[in-house]
């Protein structure tokens, strides 16, 4: 395996117990971690301007190979010049491998030592995924950092099948790989993904097969999928113990700001996750004192802004009174506002941790933070 | 009447023929004329972010009177320091009366002499508005530009009910007036509005009425609801013609590109209309080239934007291939783009407009304009 790709590179700068200040570098910028990826998932961040996201501090960007295989097709975004300039953001992105969204279809997916056969949730249309072909996807997209093909299963399972998708995710491992090395561009990186349930044992036969086939940066999938909190956290716990110092660690698909402090905490060092713009959509503000529900009545007057100290204008020039209003009244404004303040929120809370681990005070800023958001003020 | 309201007048600069170039000026900022003013319906101009609406080169902007005082309530937005600061634009606006939305309330509505008893659409709450509220509605909202309570019928109608309305639209005119003077602040001004259908006698009448009053600009309504263009125009040229040229023409709820040049051609100053952002958000780009529909799979492959030369990031910098790809997968950000780029080319036309003008040539402009934009590309 090329241990070192050219150009892509992870420098680990600090660290306050397991929680780790570092970056990514690559050809197309350095990632600063703990990193928080906004998720385009088909192409665009659900109602911001790239512009914004890159002005709220995102460094790289999530898409999704699911969605976009299915539209506009990977093969027409390849003749258009990549998914960089297709959707305008020069940045760094992470494409996941398709794997997560195919799994969720249920009865439309028949899953086969070969991949995955399903039916599109757009026109119904038969596909097969395979490592290979998620790799081919992910290159025609011109991802920057490539996710193989994996099984997750959704929690609570019988063991022998969490064991079964941990076992298959490992030989589709090395599948991905051996496409990755046909076609992938120099520069480009393929991470694998930690499979095995909230079993340890399982858990702990993943990372050993995959660390041995020595990818330049790990993922931890198949967490927050139906187990508790305190499940996920013994279970990363597991995990990151055993990772290698030097390569980064994704935890895929979470989270809220507790989980990404808790897993910050452990050792995770990359995260996406759709509850900023999907939340801000249904009107919940994330802010420093807790999440807000726009909708109640209590903000129909409130001349303030969510946070006048904020950065970012969606936060601070408008007041919750006329956010109040839009989201009432179901105009874009109000979606618009309150995804690119989530956003934003996201990038703020990451830019924090950063800061607090380079000053080796993570912990009681964690501590402090997370009595603070907790609060949740259900308003 | 005051005549001459502190702060506020109209200054013709050039005509070409009927053409007029002018300005207006308010305590709130200069309003170059022609003027197109987007439509900020419910407080926001849907799908774009006010900064943008002032960049394309909006100078003013319109608020619905019958939207904002059911939802978020007048007495509220007046609370929360006017309409301005509530939705973040400080340049002039203009608000309508609430009447042609209530009129449009079919069933839910009834007319009396002293004002229309309707329902709400948002709760089906029951409300009266009269000439005098109406005026209180815009002075709570702090309207720079206010229209009188007006009967606007649909076309076609019996004449005799034609002359009903045009005369009760006179009565209210007054009693808006009254209303007006005892409520408004310096700078503020209320228009009237000029009924009367497609008669040319009728119109004569409501104009000779109006004008004896001496408002501070005059509105056309009534128009656009059902005739056809050239029926339109010809209306049109019997209104104009008897309005004094040293007062502001306001043609409500126009139009098309085409509608708005033939207006501009017969005399007219001010425009709205919402069909730069309702078709932005249905996919309908309007282009110097014509109209085109980014639904349609032609676009599914190109890489071009919408318009190379525009100074409008939404037109320029985006490829039809990616607008077509957000419009079909129902993304916020294609309704944003579109109704972005769609309120750029409007303010564009109307700057083209003022320069034909400004230079007399505004006949030869006209025609080779509406003979490119009427090729409707139908694509």
């Amino acid at each position: 395996m090329r241990d070192v790709m050219p150009g892509f590179g992870y420098r680990k700068i600090a660290n306050d117990h397991a929680a780790r200040l570092g970056e990514i570098v690559t050809p197309r910028g350095i990632i600063r971690t703990p990193a928080f990826m906004p998720v385009g998932t088909g192409a665009t961040v659900k109602a911001l301007y790239p512009e914004q996201v890159k002005a709220a501090g995102a460094d790289i960007l999530l898409a999704n190979t699911y969605h976009l295989m299915l539209r506009p097709g990977a093969e027409r975004i390849a003749r258009l010049g990549g998914l960089h300039s297709f959707m305008r953001w020069d940045g760094p992105i992470l494409t996941d491998s398709g794997g997560f969204q195919v799994m969720s279809l249920g009865k439309l997916r028949q899953i086969s030592e070969e991949g995955v056969q399903f039916r599109s949730h757009v026109d119904g249309s038969r596909h097969m995924l395979t490592p290979e072909r998620a790799i081919e996807i992910q290159c025609l997209l011109g991802a920057d950092i490539q996710m193989q093909l994996d099984e997750c299963i959704e929690l609570p399972a019988e063991r022998h099948e969490v064991e079964r998708a941990m076992n298959l995710s490992i030989r589709w491992a090395e599948r991905s790989r051996a496409a990755f090395e046909s076609l992938a561009k120099p520069g480009q990186v393929l991470f694998s993904i930690v499979q095995g349930g909230t079993d340890e044992e399982l858990r702990r036969r993943s990372v050993e097969a995959l660390v041995a086939m020595d990818f330049p940066g790990y993922a931890v999938g198949g967490l927050a999928v139906g187990e508790s909190h305190d499940i996920m956290l013994a279970t990363l716990d597991g995990i990151t113990t055993l990772l290698p110092d030097e390569k980064p660690r994704y935890l895929m698909g979470v989270g809220t700001p507790i989980d990404l402090i808790d897993s910050v905490a452990r050792g995770i060092d990359m995260f996406d996750c759709v509850l900023p713009t999907r939340n801000g959509r249904h009107g919940l503000a994330f802010t420093w004192q807790g999440r807000l529900n726009l909708k109640n009545s209590c903000h129909a007057d409130d001349a303030s802004p969510l946070d006048a100290q904020s950065k970012c204008p969606a936060a601070r020039d408008y007041s919750r009174a006329y956010l109040h209003h839009l989201i009432k009244s179901g105009e874009f404004l109000g979606s618009m506002l309150l995804s690119w303040a989530n956003t934003a929120f996201y990038q703020e809370l990451m830019t924090a941790m950063r800061s607090s681990i380079a000053e080796a005070r993570f912990a009681s800023w964690a501590e402090e933070t997370k009595a603070r958001l907790s609060r949740d003020n259900k308003i």
